[in-house]
């Protein structure tokens, strides 16, 4: 670490050390759920938000200024990533992403470049240095970026989906092309969070959001070596985090990656998450989070029950997927709380 | 059995027998990748198509004119019964179905009603009757239902969803009314399937589409005991096979329900499916559907794989979720055909 932070409890854990108590954070802390965000929101798009640092680092600290989480997450969204490629990605309201050109053949992929990620998405490291500005060294600061499964399923679906079977059909009838893409995709990744770690990032998580639409077998063909890849690439520079959304069946395979921990959707019980990870690695995870639905005096209960289960060491408490829009703030507050006073 | 089947290779494996080759079907193999049932859905809308004894009847034997699969299932939608209980149900083309009055709190229950399912499903007996007809014994018959949980999360959210958060607000936020719905829906389908074996349908199947959103603790809780009901009252009546996509983490709960078969979706191996489920239960499934995408020729090599891994005996050789509209026929008849010329 470069530098020395008040609370270091994320990164302690992390590392594996043992800690008083888990650390605290929620998937797409700055979010929806927010009024200081939607006020945001309502002045400015999507991509606006994206690409100016200063709303970028104004919206990563709302929920900590707000909760006090142990960990910011710098706002963004894993599209940029494939709109930097040459793949055109709007954001279009009540619909979600949507890229007008999709890749559906081999040919489709001359367009696709691998860009100067300091160039095309120099945005991101000055909201990174602007955040990290305002963070005074409090926290740290997770950058993120999708798995290139996951990103290959939005550049060939050309939208959201249930299933994403057109980006299924491209990868079993043309795997020459598809490992093609995913390649491009992880050269560019790799490049995009060794610029973010340069900019003062403290850790990073990959999101594999898709790759639990794959058996095991085609996750280890389509998705697992790409995130390797880039565990690899990376893993010496900041700890790594793979948050791979329903794949349970490949805990055991990528518990050996060197990435630092792994995260784990409620699906996944916390005592088959380290019986399939040898109580090796640190694990994050993994509260429903329609959950947060539940009274504040229920939702604390559950989350005691949860940091038990995983125990307190090697664990990150956070959600199993991102925060749902419609939860109340006072809901959102228990939850964290309730990590934070945690005794054993 | 009422009737001598030519072919009773199904129901054979539903007992456990031991079979010279596992039969195969389809789920939602009378759909819209066969051109002749794309010109009478072009004919008739969607509900038109469910009631109409003579239009069911031939969309169900259709595929098995075709590529002659060793169970025809009874073409219908697992909404009929929420539409039979008063809950209004509309199928709007290119969005899927729509409640216009989604139940959100205790009160919207008191309009819901447990039918009398003779009068109100009465046109699904028809069908039945009029299918056994034209399958002059050749092959058994299935007759389906939707989970009570499935069924809720349409009832609650009011349409598709990726997630089906309403629902699941629903249930985490006011139990109560949650469990008084899912009482109805059992007490409905417990009605519906019992009056459907005494048309004459030869097995029944439960579709728990979204079973897989919950924690397998919420599971147990809001899903789960109501499918066991329905085991309970139907098992000595008909065999009955549970398909609870996504819920490879109650495959050991529910593997001594009384239920014959469990269908299993392609995320979870023939090999953990087995060891969950100790052997002793028949399973069904698993091949990923967009896998039928690959050429042919991978078709048969991974299907004989997958029977391989699964073993002949105590096996129904399925999709692990319905078939897909963009599967060309040839490869289609890959699938079935490979299962037929299985040899050990």
């Amino acid at each position: 670490m470069r530098t020395t932070l008040k609370n270091d409890l994320f990164l302690r854990a992390l590392k594996g050390e043992s800690v008083p108590r888990p650390p605290v954070w929620m998937m797409r802390q700055a979010g929806r759920y927010l009024p200081e965000f939607m006020e945001i929101r309502e002045k400015y798009d999507f991509f606006t938000r994206c690409r100016t640092p200063e709303l970028a680092s104004e919206i990563t600290i709302q929920p900590i200024r707000r909760y006090g989480m142990d960990a910011a997450i710098l706002f963004s969204d894993i599209l940029v990533v494939p709109q930097a490629m040459n793949i055109e990605v709007q954001m279009k309201p009540g619909f979600g992403p949507y890229l007008p050109n999709p890749i559906r053949k081999g040919e489709d992929l001359e367009k696709v470049i691998v860009p100067d990620v300091d160039t095309s998405l120099g945005y991101v490291m000055q909201a990174i240095s602007m955040t990290k500005e305002k963070l005074q060294d409090e926290i740290p600061l997770i950058g993120f970026a999708g798995a290139p499964w996951t990103l290959l399923c939005y550049c060939v679906e050309g939208q959201g989906s249930k299933t994403f079977d057109k980006a299924k059909g491209f990868c079993f009838s043309q795997p020459e092309a598809a490992h093609a893409l995913l390649q491009k995709i992880t050269d560019t990744t790799i490049a995009y969070l060794k610029a973010k770690v340069a900019a003062g990032v403290n850790a990073v998580q990959l999101f594999d959001s898709w790759g639990g639409l794959l058996s095991r077998q085609d996750y280890l063909e389509f998705s697992w070596p790409y995130q390797q890849q880039i565990i690899t690439a990376l893993k010496d520079l900041a700890p790594v985090i793979v948050f791979a959304k329903g794949c349970w069946f490949a805990l055991e395979d990528m518990a050996d990656s060197g990435a630092s921990a792994l995260g784990v959707d409620w699906t996944c019980s916390p005592e088959n998450a380290r019986k399939w990870t040898g109580e090796k690695i640190t694990l994050q995870g993994n509260f429903d989070p329609a959950r947060l639905l539940s009274p504040p005096e229920e939702i604390k209960k559950r989350v005691t029950e949860m940091i038990r289960a995983f125990g307190k060491d090697r664990y990150i408490a956070n959600l199993g997927h991102g925060i749902l829009p419609n939860i109340p703030l006072d809901h959102a507050k228990a939850f964290i709380d309730a990590v934070k006073e945690y005794k054993e």
